[in-house]
């Protein structure tokens, strides 16, 4: 069944850049006018242009050459919620809605449908906006991979690879100086750069958020391999790993302990504690926006065209309303309902967790204390 | 369940080098001491290191630095199946069962079980001597990823990675040249490489050995995009990609028309036909062993991790005779029965293939007979 | 002194792809417009758009993004020569000498002078253009880096990181299998790139067109590891290389020996040869066109900026006919009746031949000959 | 001539690591084997090493595989200076001159010569070791490219090619987000890599120890491409740039302005500026110990094969006290005097420097001031 009253589309990708975002735009253009005869519109800078009616016509000449680029030539951006936009009034700043500008914008171009190509914040918006009776597909980006209810987002093997090459250049440096390298990398809620680059990089230490470490433990690792004549140890800190404090107990600090670190404060606070307590020569790198670009490897590559195409062929089939997703191998489709204010944690049971530990890394927590 | 029975394990790769067989012999030596205490014996060069008694001790220190090399630190063969082993007799070879050499090694090393890392062949020897009552776990390793009952191998993704390198430095040659760029890659009965790199590096053309092909559309292809002042054209060509014969059903084809072709024949043959048809300037690149080395990706090293440490648990759980596998996202075992003999070719309704067609891209057959 | 008759040039790109064309053509247009004033004209697929005056204006915004991008955003050929042009007459090809049409294009669309960017043939018609009273400055262009007169060129150091990846990925197989591996990388008559790469990848042999090679030093030299029980080898060939032959001097050698071979001839030869004498097995890859293709490294962007940049400056300075160069570490200008017919073979006393040498690498020859 | 007393000799690497380090080792130890029959003694973690007798054996088998490695098997550190050695004396810590016991050492280990590679303060060490009586030849070692007498020291281009790869990844993030990106690169005296990598990754704005900056001609940079609708911008900064005081005048800041500046804290301070003045969202990456490690490109992998076979062959020919250096094209050897206390900064004249002018890109300062 292929939908009749769609013949005009439009695009935009909202949220932190991701590698991908452009191999999911030639995917969108390419299958929309040649498997379905659709035009498509580009949206600029995220909902700021469907807001302020900024876009432009996307031809396939105007995606060729960009699947291998990072970035987006949509360009994007965090800001411009339009159910919360900032307005001056009097002098000041109010929050007003101001989706009914959307309605109007693809009224005046004519657009049936949309693809909203974002993260957390930017699908919720997706979500409202369908309410509001607007034709959508959400797909989902995050180079974190902690979107709800999708296997894997483009992007993050992209990151992955980026943290991954950096561990294996501390590790020479670490080795032949004797020294503790503490790479921080993304994951703010979720550990899955961390973890995955840990364990692909040979870290002795993983430290995420979703396990509040225990300094003494993580110093306990380092000592140890010490008296095992190993002079060198690599710790990967997600950016939202937090302490454990003394008495309470796991379940609460799992709620509780999260106060907000500004970047690189973790990082720093662990390779000072280990310093002070060890006496071994502790240097932090910070990984930050080199996570974010490059061009997108050959997996993330492939991940955002199925998700581009897959955009397209749902919403021709009627599946409004919906987000892309994988699962396992396969693509499909999920109710933004069902992904929008959940999270994709790495779950304490999970196998690659497991294998951490029995490769002997330290996540900074006992296991009795974790199981 | 932990074995009670098994305290010392041997390990051997065999068949076609693959990146992520370090990861793998890591793994085994880490969580076999670490988790459970054992010793740990390599085989050296496959099961030529079985038969003659050719191996060494691996302990952790013998594993250091190995987790990002390509290649194996315990040497690998094709050569050598213990059922079917040349020997010299009266001046000439004769072939026989030679498997009571290896039962008798494996006593005289107090050896209890077996981790079998390699491709088809490897495999099915596997189980043969479990069937003679060595109790083992078998490791699937390809580069080309069609080993049947397994979503991937280790080794894939690093192929796939070289591959669509090549295609991106063929890309602006292409371009400036106005030229048509052949690729050759692996994949002698399946074209998941040639399907993934040709998607991932936005080729024009992926000719792949489910899809018997028919040169007429290849040049087709080429010539519209000439139409459309697009003067140039990237060709992605499996090793086991054969033209379809004028008369014969396709369904006869798929069965029958794999005569063998020697390494490079078909791509030369392709461009030959491209060049004499066309009149553009057509080149062939021929990636070959290149494919099969380097320093294996993210990806392929947290997979081959995983597979080693889940076949240490595993046979420590007795589950023997079998073989681990991914399944969706999930670490399983699946019995070496029920793998041998199988292949895993690229169905032909599957997305991948759709989402190739929906680019635009030629699969050198029309979608109508392909259905 | 700035010239004073200059007001607009014109610039393009001819021979073979090699990484860095962009990075040139954005320098000089940057150099051209910001500094002086000027306005460019690129002329299309090399002379054959200053013959056939297909051209475009270029300015600053069309040089955006492509520093680092392989290939050449104005296309280019190896063929149409402009004093030797294909021109049908009563059914047959004569060939004749159009470049009145160059000058009568450069008058009509007011172009004062050319930066012309190409190898040895591209800047021979370069000189007769000259001598012909266009006004022009010549930029080397090879990967081969066997340009007369400069040091290095721009395409060359990426080139050599692309064939050491390629040694890099195929040390780890050849290891693993006991294998010999015979890598034949690009150089028809210089061996730069296999010599540098041979060095920088650690090849057990190297052979290079200046030194014609006897097959018996490079199979003893594979003997005679695996006595030293190192059960593999890397043979890196340069195209252009060739056998000696048995009673003839080098001295005749060297100036007759050369036959064309056709691609991949004799590094199969030499495959064959080996695998015949010693019973191992070995394997052949051919770069090829790899070699030419990719983003430049850094090495080459800013090799080729700065030729860029100088082509301009030496341009407005009035030093017309010339050719910039590198000398040491300083961008000079050299005439171009200087250049052309000369070629940049690797000396026989150069240190890096010698320091080949004293590593043990066999060069296919012994020193005494070579002496 | 070869020199007939020397038959063993010791070889030693100190200061901060640099990728090359262990291509060094190798040459030194295959050359001085094969072409010499040397023996070799490799000293652990630089001076340490030699002060408290901790050594092993080189042989031919130790070097294997190591070229392509990042780090050096020996170990190094910056401390542990023979002639400011800290001892415990009555609970305080005095440093005295331990230089005997090194003179004790090599009597005891028979060696007869030393090849010390290092930075400055390695250098200078050698230079006194040198006049104390022992055989030695320096070779130079810095990722800064800040030795004085030596065009090229190994480690920079690997170096350069990381921070270019990092700007490659920001641009695409900038591009997309409208952001300025600050990039601070290693340089704590000179701007080499700040420079060669600002060029090469096509940066807007940058600074270097060389050139005091003034913060409003970086801004108006940043201003005047957003007027041209470039909203973007790249940043790199040396981590020894420093701003330029109002009145006072060049000449004095460049001799004394320097102060300390703890790390990421100009690049801090500069971003705090930027988007203070400007209101673009700007943001840091502070590259640090990556540009430390990773593989070598072919070029370093070269130059420092050549500065090890080098470092021999001027040992054997008795140029004693000597360190090897790059000039041009050519090794040659430099007294030890003339290099020590010297520093390779960027000159104000140098081409390359102009070609960043010319191109456009802002350093910070107005050209006639610097001029």
């Amino acid at each position: 069944m292929i939908s009749k009253n769609i013949s005009r589309i439009g695009i935009l990708t909202g949220g932190g850049d991701a590698p991908g975002l452009n191999a999911v735009i030639r995917a969108v253009v390419k299958v929309a006018i040649q498997e379905y005869g659709l035009s498509v519109v580009g949206f600029l800078n995220g909902f700021s242009g469907l807001i302020n009616n900024q876009s432009r016509e996307l031809k396939e000449s105007d995606v060729i050459g960009i699947l291998p680029r990072g970035g987006t030539i949509l360009g994007t951006t965090n800001r411009d919620n339009p159910f919360h936009f900032p307005m001056e009034k009097n002098g000041n700043i109010e929050y007003v809605d101001v989706s009914d500008r959307i309605h109007k914008n693809l009224k005046d171009l004519r657009i049936d449908a949309l693809i909203i190509v974002g993260g957390d914040g930017t699908l919720a918006i997706a979500k409202k906006l369908h309410d509001s009776g607007i034709k959508l597909i959400g797909v989902p980006k995050t180079i974190d991979n902690d979107i709800y209810s999708t296997d894997q987002t483009f992007g993050f093997d992209t990151a992955l690879t980026t943290a991954t090459e950096a561990i294996d250049k501390l590790h020479t440096t670490a080795e032949s100086h004797h020294r503790v390298m503490v790479l921080e990398v993304m994951g703010r809620n979720a550990g899955w750069i961390a973890l995955s680059a840990g364990i692909a990089g040979g870290a002795d230490v993983i430290l995420i958020p979703e396990i509040p470490y225990n300094i003494e433990l993580v110093v306990e690792k380092i000592t140890q391999r010490t008296k095992q004549d190993k002079q060198f140890s690599i710790v990967v800190v997600a950016e939202g790993a937090a302490p454990i404090h003394g008495s309470v107990t796991i379940q609460r600090l799992v709620k509780d302990s999260f106060e907000p670190v500004r970047l690189g404060g973790i990082s720093n606070k662990i390779a000072g504690e280990i310093e002070a307590i060890t006496g071994k020569e502790t240097r932090v790198t910070i990984l930050g926006h080199l996570q974010r670009g490059g061009s997108p490897t050959p997996y993330d590559r492939i991940l955002a065209t199925r998700y581009g195409a897959a955009a397209i062929n749902f919403l021709m089939a009627g599946k409004l309303g919906h987000m892309v997703c994988l699962n396992g191998t396969e693509i499909k489709a999920i109710m933004l309902d069902k992904v929008v204010g959940g999270q994709r944690r790495i779950p304490l049971d999970l196998e690659l967790l497991n294998t951490a530990r029995q490769l002997g890394i330290s996540l900074g927590q006992k296991k009795t204390v974790i199981d």
